[in-house]
């Protein structure tokens, strides 16, 4: 997949390297194209909950999700990273078939001076049925260069 | 930590051990008495979010809590399992200290037929100011013994 | 707008009806179709929570929200009533213009014996861009007639 | 019920006068004491959701809650207003009885820049025992004078 933000796959790469129960997972990067990021959950038996019917553990998901929403400040808001987790919210709309990569997209949709709000969905073979929805905050932490470049700013709402 | 709830234990002991990524968290069990479940995330290097700061990854903490309240129904069903999660929501108050453990407990609050309800906190040094709260539902699938049981029972409600 | 599910749109009317801060709100009906419920909350002064700069109560759309998830039952499972309310997520995107009309919509995900899963979104100009998201669970109540119709099937997941 | 924080009391008892849903499901003031909102929701026939058991809407409850956890800012952070919401959860652990108030007790756990989160309770005949959780995120807002003094002050996490 050729794509040319280049510096926020460079620092997604780095944070799924950092994560070790990312490394686990084996959560790939898919793209980081237009504020969103995408990441993949590869199927793969060591996932799998209940063996008798090869459903994914909902614990993966939980992962893949939370990381999806968690790391992707760094796309939309240059110097921004990501801090403590404030709340997350996850609703399964039906269950992962078995045997199939599970995707996840994130964006962000509302940043304060100390808050950053993202949402993303979980999908597998067509991202118009998402599998699961996801809302979650966290601090933001930024560099000193970029507190100063957005102090002043109002906050979207 | 002598307790008798031997059975659950070795449910609890057994699922620990099959989901790779509590292995990897080392999440180990700390009892199982009162139809509660305590879990512990020992603090470790592996887990930091932040090396600035030693705070743990949110992510671990998210894993621990999504862990300890999808892994209480056999304590409080005896023959009931842990199906996918239907949703999860986790709301933290406070950051985690940095070189402590992170404990979790958890319980059931409501079972119909086909769907637990379970809640749960995690805290370190006192109980009772936990630092994140968390609620979750999952289906609940039974051995046919126990469906058999509960059969006509009316739902708690 | 002529349409023809006639018979959820009396049980709709009725329970606008009966429930006192509906009318207070003046939550109108605007459809039944395809399985969704699509309310109407008219903007009016009654319901601004900020005089200065005329936004609507955060209430007002809470309470249309939690309404139109709680009301599509009847809708969707023909003899099924709205039981109490399990849980309610709400998550505001945007803030809604002052002077306009807020609409909701919303349907139901998954049922099971006991259990209802509603979603709904809250949107204004475009309902690709909606202002909030909402997601509940409720009791299922039902008349003895559909309880022995839907006894056997499988829980959708 | 003789407290002194006289002011947030007028604070509270005009903005419950101002929303009129309120009014319409007569919500009482009990207590701004300890950085906490109380209030009351009394028993009425005009908010029983269903005649047969006497149990109330559970609209009723959710308008509650909603109230409790957005009027409580100006108790704990003088200066500061109920902006709009961003975020709502509610989880009912168990049914209201029939014929007895519930109340609802709210406190603030966090504050940043521009979003307060507050949590609270619904209740009955023992605080110990609640019906309902409720956790709740507002943008803050603030009168100038206020916003200058906690200018400077780091985010409590």
């Amino acid at each position: 997949m050729p794509h040319s933000n280049t510096k926020a796959d460079e620092i997604i790469q780095y944070m799924l390297k950092a994560v070790r129960h990312c490394q686990v997972l084996n959560i790939q990067l898919i793209s980081t194209d237009n504020g969103m990021l995408t990441l993949e959950l590869p199927y793969s038996n060591s996932i799998v909950g209940n063996p008798d019917t090869g459903v994914i553990h909902g614990g993966a998901l939980t992962t893949l999700m939370d990381t999806c929403c968690g790391f992707v400040m760094p796309i939309c808001q240059e110097g921004s990273f990501f801090g403590p987790t404030l709340d997350l919210r996850i609703d399964y709309m039906t269950a992962a078939q078995p045997g199939k990569s599970v995707f996840s997209r994130s964006e962000i949709y509302r940043v304060t001076d100390n808050v950053i709000f993202s949402k993303g969905i979980a999908y597998q073979d067509d991202i118009a049925k998402p599998i699961a929805h996801c809302v979650a905050t966290f601090m933001r932490m930024d560099t000193d260069a970029s507190k100063s470049k957005t102090k002043g700013t109002p906050d979207e709402h």
